[in-house]
């Protein structure tokens, strides 16, 4: 029987490699990217790229978004260059500058349209709500009220359902997952702040070693420190 | 005592007009307009600057952003310049292919990012109910939930409301009460087919003629036929 169609939100990052590696089980697979102007642009491409060859994604699967908009709406570390990221802690909420408003809406709204247009019945996106307290788009809650907006907002021969595979896991269980999947974790970036090699002091590369270390696996990449 | 702010999403047409001059007795108003690829986006973007400058919005208050990734999407004949345009019917459920996938989704997001920086506290859109039963993004239930969307997806702080002052409004009384408000209807863009002169035969046209007549009263734009 033929699969069913999934978009996968893939940044180019660990948790959405692994979301994919456990999407690809289940689905034939879309892969999006969205550009948005963070700092990281071109080297998360790359490795969009890279990881949808490595699962053979077709040509006419691979769509690339940009929302460059939101470098003139700023309000977060990642599309304003004014902004000086956040190295830890937060606001009193916990939500650090990092946090890029509203951010995974805009990323599941682009992959409804196409969802709609190319027949896909799920949407992957590698959301972890409890390594990222203070991002509320990454909550359990929010998703499920997201499904029942594309649900409401489409056409009524359109079904598509939001699929969160790690939103449970802690990051070292992500590593653990991708391993036993054979996800391609050599080809993710995760570095928030530089495209050569990793920082290894930003929070998305501090929380990624952690994972490794916890989890009893090397990580595969080089960092500057 | 200081009006709050509210972001109109200003497409340049009537209804969004419209409810732009209902916004404006309560709220101090931020204008913005989104650039999808329609076949009438620069006519579009003259009117939304002409009506932004009759309300006087200053220009750190506009913001254009543009989601031409819609037109790789396709799936209308708005966006797909292949598909020719639905001059009537549309499908087994009323949908007319003048329909952008989820389209006010995309609208509605970039306006809440918005809004969590500038501080915005509701969103305002023109959307109708009665006039598109084919639109299921125009609907009350969409809005509803994605007001909770909204709620659950942004800070704690970050406290907006979505608007929809015309969406119970026929056609024809949205005539009526822009000419009761003194909204420049003569500055508003409707066509959907044509830029020089509007080409009064799409569906945009035909409905905004049928309701000016309705109304009584004169539209002031130049038709071709």
């Amino acid at each position: 029987m033929k699969k069913e169609l999934a978009i996968v939100l893939a940044s180019g990052g660990m948790d959405s490699c692994v979301s994919t590696a456990i999407a690809a089980v289940e689905y034939e697979l879309a892969f999006l990217h969205v550009n948005y102007g963070q700092l990281t642009e071109q080297r998360e491409l790359k490795a969009f790229n890279e990881i949808a060859d490595y699962y053979e994604v077709e040509n006419n699967y691979r769509l690339i978004a940009d929302i460059s908009y939101l470098t003139k709406i700023g309000g977060s570390s990642l599309t304003d260059r004014k902004v000086e990221m956040d190295m830890d802690g937060g606001d009193d909420n916990g939500t650090q500058n990092t946090y890029v408003p509203f951010r995974n809406t805009h990323f599941l709204t682009i992959a409804v349209s196409w969802a709609e247009v190319i027949g896909a019945k799920a949407i992957v996106i590698g959301a972890v709500a409890q390594d990222q307290p203070g991002y509320p788009d990454c909550k359990p809650e929010y998703f499920n009220i997201f499904n029942k907006l594309a649900e409401a907002g489409t056409k009524v021969s359109t079904k598509v359902k939001i699929i969160t595979p790690v939103i449970e896991f802690t990051k070292n269980e992500i590593v653990k997952k991708g391993t036993e999947l054979n996800a391609p974790l050599n080809l993710t970036w995760s570095c928030y702040k530089d495209s050569d090699v990793a920082c290894g002091k930003c929070n998305s590369c501090v929380l990624r070693l952690n994972a490794f270390q916890k989890a009893g696996i090397k990580d595969p990449i080089q960092y500057k420190s």
